[in-house]
């Protein structure tokens, strides 16, 4: 069976609603850190720090928010462990997706 | 004879110190234009915009503060024309190279 069908359309309807809100969360925190950095800016060296600290985010955001099928388990675990993510925010999906990823999270919380 | 030797000791003192001047300008207006922008920013693309507007800003005035003697005449034509520099702070050069950036200038003003 491929990847895809290993979701079920109600699930799918779980993982674009839960992927939302942490992308929305991300940017939020970014948008805050942003202005809180860009308020303190003294120096023309602070200012050109932001530029590189917008692109170091808009990188890691974008590698972060990869919606498929194939990730989204490592992604949903990536994001509950970055605190974009409730885990409550997945209830919906099967069991073995929700087991599958703790164990990520467990494998990660070791290191 | 070299271009070097076109600029007599006192002569580099007060480009020196021109050019200094005039750097100080652009990046004080680009930290206000910034400060500005960056208060503005409402939404994440605004904020993805700011990386865009500081890259371009660095590249700008990298290009346009080119200390070298056989460039200084263009660049502070160049730096009156965009507002940076006062002819009043380059009394001290020699009258030919006044006339010569006097040239550049009414040149521009032409297009």
């Amino acid at each position: 069976m491929n990847v895809d069908s290993r979701w079920s359309p109600s699930e799918k309807k779980v993982a674009r609603r839960a992927f939302d809100a942490a992308l929305e969360a991300a940017l939020g925190k970014t948008m805050t850190e942003f202005k809180k950095k860009a308020g303190d800016v003294a120096t023309p060296s602070d200012m050109w720090d932001i530029e590189d600290y917008l692109r170091q985010q808009r990188r890691t955001i974008d590698q972060m928010f990869d919606y498929r099928y194939s990730q989204l388990i490592v992604v949903f675990a990536t994001l509950i462990r970055e605190g974009y993510l409730d885990e409550s925010q997945l209830a919906g999906l099967s069991e073995d997706k929700r087991e599958e990823m703790r164990r990520f999270l467990a494998w990660h919380a070791r290191e």
